[in-house]
């Protein structure tokens, strides 16, 4: 990828593009001209326009949650669960996946041009809330002519987005799987961000955020933010006994700087690979919204109230080698429905893959995924497709 | 501090010089010349010499244990600890306390002129282990004319150090109190020590690390590695308890990058203050004498045959909320110990303030060391003081 490809990303998704004089406002009170949602679906809605499934995305996901990504050529993120006879069984239900706003494939971020000035934004990019990402959502569930989303899911940040649909919109969400998340970023969380934002503001190529204008890019920066970030999303077992002390193709330590052990070999991949296909901006665009999360703050205080008398029918998912949104944060969520009498089903998968679990092969976590779904689709009055049986 | 002090920080310690004909060899075989080892000491070496304390700094610690930091003019890092009545009492002990070297505050490092050159060695000096920074303590205790240390204590790296004496120089130590340590570097803190030189070497103003030549420093680069390894040194719940999301001088988010929540202004302030006493150098090759530290591979494998008929008398401390240094680690530092067939405690200490405790006020430790040292003491046939009751 080239950085005129980073303003122009070959996205080959559909797009939904507002007009001139359709301003999206914010929660700071800024305004968006212009907005686009560039977003993918997969599978046929029924004419009740009963089965759609919104799929929310993580802190540096994407809308190509069960197709091949433009960029890197890999396989749909989350084809472990979307799909053909998957748990979100593509063959039954109408899969929506949008790019956040804020975001860098396709739809409006940082890296887009701003109609005002015909400059990239920059990081006079609006600050966006994980509440402007779930209003624009909505507006593309509009757009697709959809009133009540049978199930919206995500996990870590896609679960901020899930609970935030679930209090600001209840009626329109017939079923809500918030997956390894919490109501409210910690302290620890918020620390983390803030060093991957220092790492990429610290890289001289940043140069105040207007690097796109100057053709270069913080990738410096930006590998050391997702390095930091990386390990956050690993447990300490996963990584002892993937890696623990083992030497990269040596058989002795070079007493020098080198990669000498494969943890920091993969961690030097992860940060290098990751420059290819994200823009330092938008990293801190959506480190900031996530940092700023915290629902209960939005209804007084009392998390309870953000689900009063909610219809919805919650499946809260967390892992037990998580420790970056551990399950004492789902546990907080699951209180709170249950003060607020929402109908709620928790489950604490065990696991020690850490917070990626929610993307990797867990059979436990599928299967779950798969009861929950099924079930709430012959609630929801969802038959079964032909050949496929519920 | 300006740039020229950091090669010639105001060091008002002790000096131990080697000479011109005297080579320190390492580990990995290089030889350091006119080595340099800065140290303080602190109280009265008995006739006997049998009351000596050797004190092992960690990652970023110095030789100021118990008097003020020349550059910072802040007190000992230790001072809760080591002073006249303190558990590690003064007044009965003979402490000592030196710079390691490759460190910055005195003993020889990467700041160091190099005599072959006449310029300051950069990365060109030898990756050190811990065992080559013990062994340069052990001519400094040979200098002291002391051949058995009454006590050596260390937390963290400083621990590391501890078990390192006990398994090199089993009979020049008496008593061992490693704290917060283990006997090996995990997967998970290589990686979160890889982050932080990647942070380094990717400021431009380090120079392929010879930025001292070049008249400037990669500060920038340093802060951000102390940034996210000051998270570490914390616990989450003390991190949530001291800052939750509490915001910074203000009563509303600013929507902006701005430190907006105190945990964030108090990280910014950890990165900017450690700039001003650390060489970034220095720091590179502190944390690859950490991540090189596996003291069973020394042994063949057998952390046990490290200890093996050891008469040292041991205390192993962890803290339950210390996640760098889980108390597993401690634990299987007790378990070779005990299949060693040493005399040791190990002691638990409940606590919320994570890694960071062993330089805390945290009273049911300083009363383990207290009872420690006291009941070693007496084995030892040290005396009580006048005027102080043992």
């Amino acid at each position: 990828m080239t950085i005129s490809d980073l303003q122009s990303i070959p996205v080959n998704s559909a797009l939904l593009q507002f007009g001139a004089d359709e301003m999206f406002v914010t929660d700071a009170g800024r305004s968006i001209a212009q907005m686009a949602i560039a977003y993918q679906t997969y599978g046929t809605l029924n004419g009740e326009k009963s089965n759609a499934v919104l799929i929310c995305h993580a802190l540096t996901g994407d809308q190509y949650v069960a197709s091949q990504h433009p960029v890197t050529g890999k396989p749909g993120w989350w084809e472990l669960m979307v799909g053909p006879g998957r748990p979100i069984d593509t063959s039954r239900y109408f899969v929506i996946c949008s790019n956040v706003i804020g975001g860098c494939i396709g739809s409006t971020g940082p890296a887009s041009v701003n109609p005002a000035t015909g400059l990239s934004y920059g990081i006079d990019f609006p600050v966006l809330t994980i509440n402007d990402i779930v209003r624009a959502q909505a507006l593309l569930v509009d757009h697709l002519g959809i009133d009540t989303l049978f199930c919206v899911a995500g996990g870590s940040m896609g679960g901020m987005q899930v609970l935030q649909w679930a209090a600001r919109f209840p009626e329109r969400v017939f079923a809500a799987l918030p997956i390894a998340t919490g109501a409210r970023h910690s302290a620890q969380n918020i620390a983390f961000h803030e060093v991957g934002r220092q790492a990429i503001m610290a890289d001289p190529d940043w140069r105040a955020g207007r690097y796109l204008e100057e053709k270069v890019r913080p990738e410096k920066g930006l590998a050391v933010a997702r390095m930091a970030a990386h390990i956050t999303y690993l447990s300490e077992n996963a990584l002892q006994s993937k890696f623990g002390r083992k030497l990269q193709d040596r058989t002795s330590r070079t007493f020098s700087f080198d990669a000498d052990f494969q943890v920091e070999s993969y961690l030097r991949h992860q940060g290098a690979s990751f420059v290819e296909r994200f823009d330092a901006n938008s990293y801190l665009y959506m480190t900031r919204a996530m940092d700023y999360f915290d629902l209960a703050a939005e209804y007084g205080g009392q998390l309870a109230r953000a689900f009063l008398n909610s219809r919805t029918r919650f499946c809260v998912v967390s892992f037990t080698s998580d420790w970056l949104f551990p399950t004492s944060e789902s546990r907080a969520v699951v209180h709170a429905l249950n003060a607020g009498g929402a109908s709620v089903s928790f489950v604490e998968i065990e696991t020690d893959r850490g917070h990626d679990a929610f993307l990797l092969d867990v059979p436990d976590f599928i299967a779950t995924t798969r009861g929950f779904l099924g079930s709430a689709a012959q609630a929801r009055g969802l038959g079964a497709v032909s050949g496929v049986k519920a």
